[in-house]
């Protein structure tokens, strides 16, 4: 892997820490200093004002807008939709003497910006050195509240350190906001009225015409105001403070936000309005200091349950708790109307779409952490199993084809080679109902909605796929898998791998149910019109599968064809030319046996417990030279896979760049925004990895190693209701519950009853490092 | 094939006529009745002005603009060039007692329309009965002069049948010509003067700054002109003429108009301004009757070597000869800088861009029947080289990669499935230079321009190939065929056997001039820089060229792994979805073992000899089946083989077809404009096919057949300086030389010196039926 870290923040195991501003990245510390809480998310832009380069980024999860796509086909699509870019509601401006902050132009010292995990807040703070030689201490804070979706806080504190006199601030809400990827600003605003101490706007998208209302009020202390002028513009709805503030005293100016944002196209303006002021109304009169506290204590109930702990590696115990934030930032499972964002709520890369990352990279995080939010997500796709199914038609087939890439459920993906040739997102999305269904066992859920969505999967799949004429075996013809470097092609082996899984699993739930849930059964059939023949015709595809597997060497091919791809030693392509999408001709990166991901190696990790130990080894030392990483989601899966045939450093490598993905900005786009579902891999990388953690087997099965740089580690899992706690030093394993009734755990394959007390066991290091 | 003629146009030998207007056909007559001269063209669209349905066209030669393409990556274009819609020269409004005459609303009566091969005009003629009783004969004649590139001309007469009185006639030049495929007007008026009985103005459009000088002349005979009026407006330059006409007495209203084109960026306007009038100099005071006998004399002595004479079948006979007028209405080699579009000078479909279809299908018209034309179109491509070797470079690659779609040779094709997977243009190309060097012989043309683009052709296909890993072979991964059923694919069969042909005659042609032009070979390998071990390693590539072809059966497969594409029963399909493109998901048409046009059956009729009558049979049995012809381009190929191989009845059934593809509309789309390009493979059915011509083999062979349904039938071919005609009947044939020297040609397998008595032979039916 061709990656280098970005040393350039400090290293706290509950922070992240920037000592001075650097301009250049501004942008990257935007992203990193994001805060969230699944409703929306802000960038950490300087919310004063910033005349350098800056995405000033505001984000609320579901809202949308669409633009046309050029050139369409039958079957591909004709508009696409994007998260866009909304309310700046932490909008100020701070003037002195007529001199206004800005750092771009601004002098000032003593910059400092902590993102903290345990409060839940950015902080900022700064010596402004004005012209006239006035010395003003500066600090801003915000949060995103966790426990009240729609409530975003602010506070401004403002110490002179050489004079005493006035200072102007100008507070309040923005909806001029630029889309910066559309160049262009999308909202209007369609109502605008004060409030008691603030003012209340209900903003409109140009073409979706979905709406937001926004609303702040302001609360000073310890300065003197003296004067309030509102502010009513075009797009802007803000307060003018004439504050008068007294050397060495601070003065606070707090700003409580909400936001409540409306996608339904049904309802008038005025609903929209007046159920927007009733949410106003349920946090009116809270203080900045109650949020603060709120979100701190919110997020002490997190650490409690889902914290990993890394003695002896300062820099991956602050990536990993870095990334465990982001994953509660990103998605908690409020709300099961909404996805998660390749870049989350923090930038408009990707154009906030949801992708099979979701099931597939982010799922096992919260079925061991909130399976609450396990749960939303498969409900998301419920939800839209209308769209998939209306798309399946567009292209066709019968059944549920789930979109590559929505915001909505419907597909926003423009490149037909994507949306129309990768079918992955309908077996991922079975495989997380297969997951969900083993860990958390919602027969509820299951039996009503997840098998109706099963058996909507399955016709697509029976459906997109044809007989081979030659080999008389079922398979898919014109179809990319997860590895996007071999870009058309026919029997891909993670694709029929998964269809034949998907049959099956369709089939088995049925039979359970036949038993389980009778009536229930005859429910999702009449609605479905499900047909016997159609559970024979899919037993007889799954039978008839082609999986290319060699005897001989144990390697199952990519597709067909793939072993006589020609040959690129992948370490003779110089680093300048990576990333290869921006200096490789697009044809060209699709003709050599170079894989940007892990596909065969993808399914075996999967299905692990299905794969001997030779097996894998052998398909990951045929597949893993070959592979360039282009994807974030790559390393931690080979991580995974090194860590159980014993290549340790290896793992150990492959392991780091996951976690610190960000933080170093390895792959030198972290200024468009995090790599949020890749960093979800970040989790499976210590807890499938290093923890040995399958899930896929009969039971939960444990297996810790320990990187020989760690003094000691330990994670969390919920697992049937009880936390259990993982601790691993150098000698021993002790896993014990923490909370709640014991459970039944493998561990090093002896499957034993865990209670409080737990069990301590010594670390088998041979066991792991034998191999090698 | 599920095709169906629209019978509609009066059937006749020497012309097209249409008798009554049948509004819902205008833009198919407009496109039948369009004229050209290479130079320019228009459609035969209703000059009057016509508020119905009507695509008012008028083209120039190279004459562009420019769009910009969404969404690209490295090695896909960034902008397309398109054959912009132009002036219309043809302006006029007839208006009588404030009545103006539109086809769309006016009543009429008589109204006939005849496209004349003969004259080369298009005369149009009505009675319009006005509200208030009056009835006037008018008539529109048309040409665009076969002499004088730059001249059109018009006559308009008015003949009163009922009264006396004044009729309004407005004629000029309109720029305000709306480009519909864009839905935009792209000119813009930079200048505009009076002249003598006319004006001209000069036009600039709006991204690429292209100019058009138009002007015209005006000449009334019959009538009393009441009053003459300029008519100035922003894009319209015209003349108010106020006519008084005498009851049963023709006035006629002449116009002449000149249009100078300028693709150049570095002249100035006045410069092009002068350099436009210079031209309307030299055809200064020429008359329309003056143009319209000069017209009838270039076509006499058009159809005097170029012919086809068919007796019996009238319906055919219509049909070719408006193929070979359309030929040469489109490209008859006065400008080396001009290619033949997709759809010619008629209509915007495939935005006036030229594709593989000038080499293959078009260079045999013009090397058998105007062999300067087919030289100029290989110095197109030398012109465009420098163009192809930038798009080498910027798909990564040596040498030149010709453009698969190009209006000035540089891509224009924004798919890049297509302009980055289909190779097969340079192959094209080096097939028409080899292809002219054995008709025309032209060496000086071959020892400097060839031979320069044959290295460069051949240093591309070395850099684009690749080695199988596990074949050991050479061959082109991720590649479309011409068979655009088959999107992405290895090893292409006829992609592999073109290259593999030409990398043989690249070091052929130098093996040539090392004895016959040293000095030539010396110059060439300076300028190219062209080194012995590409030569080398062309000889290897081609002996390790990977060429699928199974023994067993005699089968070459299209591409790795077709034959085990899913098969599909293409007459299975029901006529209703046909074009598939328009009822298929996109990606579904690329599954099946179906082909849109012929791909291996290509290679075997443009190196004909090289394969035994059992290797075409097998293989046309097996691919005939499978292709549904969605090309144009398709079924004169398969009538030629059918021929070949005796499948007399599918030969006639296809080249009916290719005959009157337009004439009948059978693709539904000649609306749009006409399949120039496939309607050259309509002469290639007749000589080829019936013909039984053979040109790739050891000097010129025929084998003339006859269909059932024909009496007669003979063609022309000007080889070696000479014309040949070969006739033939029921019973025999008779080949001789009717122009110039004897020459030597094989029939049915003899070498025979033909000279002006000829030889007669009887048809030896057996001979081709046998094989049935």
């Amino acid at each position: 892997m061709a990656k280098i870290a970005d040393k350039y923040l400090q290293v706290d195991p509950w922070s992240v820490v920037e000592e001075g501003f650097d301009p250049e990245r501004n942008r990257v510390s935007e992203s990193i200093f994001a805060l969230g809480n699944e409703y929306m998310g802000v960038r950490g832009y300087p919310e004063e004002g910033y005349s350098g380069d800056t995405l000033l980024g505001s984000y609320f999860n579901g809202l949308y807008e669409e633009m046309p796509v050029q050139g369409h086909y039958r079957g591909t699509i004709r508009s696409l939709r994007f998260m866009v870019n909304a309310v700046d509601w932490l909008y100020t401006r701070i003037t002195v003497d007529g001199e206004q902050l800005d750092l771009a132009q601004s002098r000032f010292s003593g910059f400092r910006r902590v993102l903290d995990f345990r409060k839940g807040t950015v902080h900022r703070e700064l010596v402004w050195h004005l012209n006239d030689g006035k010395e003003l201490k500066v600090t801003f804070e915000r949060l995103v509240s966790m426990k009240r979706s729609h409530v975003g806080g602010q506070r401004i504190t403002l110490t002179p350190l050489n004079f005493s006199g006035t200072v102007q601030v100008r507070s309040g809400l923005d909806f001029a906001t630029l889309h910066e990827d559309q160049g262009r600003r999308f909202w209007a605003v369609i109502r605008q009225e004060r409030t008691l101490n603030g003012a209340a706007m209900l903003g409109k998208t140009a073409n979706t015409g979905n709406r937001l209302l926004s609303a702040y009020t302001l609360q000073v202390e310890g300065g003197i105001v003296l004067g309030s002028e509102p502010v009513e513009q075009e797009h802007l709805a803000g307060t003018d403070l004439t504050l008068h503030v007294e050397l060495g005293q601070t003065t606070i100016v707090d700003k409580v936000a909400v936001n409540a944002a409306n996608v339904s196209a049904e309802e008038s303006d005025s609903a929209v309005w007046d159920q927007g002021m009733a949410l106003l109304g349920q946090s009116d009169g809270i203080s900045y200091d109650e949020l603060r506290l709120e979100q701190a204590a919110y997020w002490e109930e997190i650490w409690r349950t889902s914290d990993i702990r890394i003695e002896g590696d300062p820099e991956n115990q602050q990536g990993i708790r870095f990334c465990i934030f982001q994953m509660y930032q990103t998605y908690h499972g409020d709300n099961p109307g909404f996805n998660i964002g390749a870049k989350g709520l923090t930038g408009e890369a990707y154009r906030g779409l949801a992708f099979w990352d979701t099931e597939t990279y982010c799922l096992p995080f919260y079925l061991f952490n909130n399976p609450k939010a396990a749960k939303s997500l498969l409900e998301f796709r419920y939800r839209s199993l209308d769209h998939a199914m209306e798309r399946a038609r567009e292209v066709d087939c019968e059944g549920a084809f789930y979109p590559i890439a929505t915001i909505d459920g419907t597909e926003s993906c423009d490149l037909w080679q994507h949306s129309n040739l990768q079918l992955h997102v309908g077996t991922a999305v079975a495989h997380g109902l297969w997951h969900y269904d083993r860990i958390v066992g919602d027969k509820p859920f299951l039996y009503e909605k997840g098998i109706e969505m099963l058996i909507q999967i399955s016709r697509f799949y029976a459906t997109r796929g044809q007989w081979g004429q030659k080999s008389g075996q079922y398979g898919y013809f014109g179809v990319m898998g997860p590895d996007e470097f071999q870009l058309m092609v026919n029997n891909n082996c993670y694709i029929n791998l998964m269809a034949k899984k998907l049959f099956e699993y369709t089939r088995s739930v049925v039979e359970e149910m036949k038993a389980a849930a009778p009536q229930e059964l005859e429910a999702v059939t009449a609605k479905t019109g499900l047909r016997e023949e159609e559970l024979d015709n899919w037993a007889h595809l799954a039978a008839n599968m082609k999986i290319l597997y060699d005897e001989e060497t144990g390697l199952y091919e990519e597709h067909d064809g793939f072993f006589d791809m020609p040959h690129i030693d992948i370490h003779s392509i110089p680093v300048t030319e990576f990333p290869l999408y921006s200096h490789w001709s697009y044809d060209r990166l699709y003709r050599y046996d170079m894989i940007k991901q892990p596909d065969v190696l993808m399914f075996m990790f999967l299905y692990n417990s299905e794969y001997s130990p030779e097996a894998k080894r052998a398909n990951y030392e045929y597949y893993e030279p070959r592979c360039i990483h282009e994807s974030s989601l790559s390393p931690s899966i080979h991580s995974i896979l090194a860590a159980e045939i014993g290549r340790r450093e290896e793992a150990y490598n492959f392991f780091e760049f996951a976690t610190r993905l960000d933080l170093d900005n390895y792959n030198r786009n972290t200024r468009e925004g995090l790599h949020t579902t890749s960093i979800a891999a970040a989790w499976m990388n210590i807890v499938y990895g290093f923890g040995g953690m399958r899930s896929d087997g009969d039971g939960l099965a444990l297996a810790p190693s320990i990187p020989q740089a760690w003094d000691e580690y330990s994670f969390n899992m919920t697992y049937q209701g009880s936390v259990v706690e993982v601790k691993v030093d150098q000698r021993q394993v002790h896993v014990r519950v923490t909370e709640g009734d014991s459970v039944r755990i493998q561990v090093y394959g002896e499957t034993t009853e865990i209670t409080n007390a737990g069990i301590q066991l010594p670390v088998p290091a041979a066991a792991v490092t034998a191999a090698e």
